[in-house]
């Protein structure tokens, strides 16, 4: 789990400074949690709702005390921190329903508390379910790619892309997982090389513009990555990098999977095109890690998302199972309510 | 042109250091100008080979003389600098010439300056009958792709892929580019950006992770790159990352062009597959500007360039003229000996 807790804090692993250093960050106030998600000291879709849950806790009015309002003003506050992963959204939600169920009173807080550690103990059993099908997947690899990071330090635990990839491990499979450095904030690199190199994972990294070769020396038997937000169609927003690397994998008839929980599906959009992308500071493109390398003169984008079409995905890999090319009906009936 | 010269020194801009500084390197020994080529203070392949033909003219031998065998320890020597970009090898081989035509005498390091000289000026006039070929190709065109940077700090005057771009904002017509970052080294970030912004041209950099969703959008008319060595059946060689590009633009159904001059061309080689992919050092993409990303533990690969397959290119330019759907029988007839 990338986030702990006592119930007065909520004490984060800063990962803007890994893997140089492992730091951890307290939060004591909605708006330091707030801040947390805006500088990606948390962040991958899953993590951010945990933390988000949390944050809610530490809601106090001006006097300093807690109350439903101070609640619902920290969820919408937090629900303006980022916009794509639909998790914080649907953990905020969660946190919203147990306000206006419960109302003032003593017992709220606890009830919030109880609510939060639902959230994160959920995304652990998640984690591990789908570590467990999507290892049925990757059981005959050798070698796989993934982007960016979903693994622990994404979600909790096992995380979603990582999670068959640890499951294979641990059951005396191990594979080789070649890592997207993942420009600009280099999540590949400083992430998920860490952390599969802490689980004693072999773990090779290399710049987003080498997966195509890569792909083509016919090396990497699947490409596996985590999602900000999936759909009702099976559109798959994940961060920027994620759509060419699919069609890359298409290209060269390597199988390309997604990893995610229920709690990254989005019902009520009907098609990746409706998405909101989060466009974010240049300097993440022009100034990494201070140095100038951009002319002033010139502009840059730096959208932090991409859209990968259904079509491009093979397999979807939720906590409920694998979703073989996904589309509106498939995915309808896999997560409808049990 | 990115080199100048008085005849017993190269003075080079620094590419390592742009955009923040414009610095010259000045070399007065053919070891000076192997560094500087090892180093990438001068790259691109036209500016390589330019480089080499100067470099030769700086030799002396052990007591400080100059001696057909001193020259043509310089061409062995500076052969084993970089070994992709086929300019290279095709300037010395031109130097190598005039070194066993003319023999001991008075008369070779003249002879040798004015073929180092020579390769510089046909450069230009290259340079310039690209950019005239190139710009029939995007004459219909609002906005277009590059990679790297092949333009005039790669070559001379314009350079190759640029040069088309020049040559349209000369007479008026001026494109918005849009310049891939190019990572490891970032030459479309600081080099690119750079030298279009000097020339009043429109350019914004992306991630080279962007560049798929980028071409989603439609907004883009064409992807045009320059070549480190393009084989007898038309595979290129160029910049990591331009083969994932080319697999890109064809997937949108963008033109992918490719500017390079003959010298660029190797009729010696059959296929892509045998042109020589240079290595390079993990610290490119592990600790770029000395900050480190990736964990000691994990693995880096570093090839610097890729191979983009014939039948991925739209059309080739060369200072000769345009090859659309280049291919083996096209490439020889395009550029046999006048």
């Amino acid at each position: 789990a990338p986030s702990n807790h006592d119930h007065d804090t909520l004490v984060l692993i800063d990962q803007t400074r890994l893997p140089a250093d492992f730091v951890t960050v307290e939060c004591g106030t909605v708006e330091q949690v707030f801040d947390a998600i805006v500088r990606l000291v948390v962040r991958g879709a899953p993590a951010i709702g945990i933390a988000a849950g949390y944050g809610v806790c530490l809601a106090r009015d001006a006097d300093g005390n807690r109350s439903p309002m101070a609640y619902l003003e920290a969820i919408d506050r937090l629900a303006g921190s980022r916009p794509t992963a639909v998790n914080l959204f649907w953990a905020l939600e969660r946190m919203r329903t147990v306000v206006e169920s419960v109302g003032a009173g003593d017992g709220l807080h606890h009830r919030l508390v109880a609510e939060a550690i639902a959230i994160h103990d959920e995304d652990r059993q998640m984690c591990k379910a789908m570590g467990r099908h999507g290892a049925s997947l990757l059981s005959e690899c050798e070698s796989v790619m993934t982007h960016c990071n979903a693994g622990g330090l994404a979600a909790s635990m096992w995380g979603t892309a990582l999670a068959p990839i640890y499951h294979l491990h641990q059951s005396g499979h191990t594979l080789n997982v070649f890592a997207d450095e993942t420009r600009p904030l280099l999540q590949g690199a400083r992430l998920t090389a860490w952390e599969l190199s802490q689980a004693g994972i072999p773990v090779t990294v290399l710049t987003d513009s080498m997966a195509g070769s890569l792909l083509r020396t016919g090396r990497i038997d699947a490409a596996i990555v985590g999602a900000d937000r999936i759909a009702a169609n099976g559109d798959v927003a994940n961060k920027i990098g994620t759509y060419p690397l699919a069609v890359l994998a298409s290209y060269h008839n390597v199988p390309f999977y997604v990893a995610a929980p229920s709690s990254t599906f989005d019902p009520k959009l009907a098609s990746g095109d409706l998405i909101p992308i989060e466009q974010r500071h240049r300097d993440e493109v022009a100034r990494p890690y201070g140095v100038p390398l951009v002319p002033d003169a010139a502009k840059v984008i730096n959208p932090a998302f991409d859209v990968t079409p259904a079509e491009l995905v093979t397999a979807l890999i939720s906590e409920r199972g694998v979703v073989r090319h996904p589309n509106r009906e498939k995915l309808a009936k896999h997560f409808e309510q049990a």
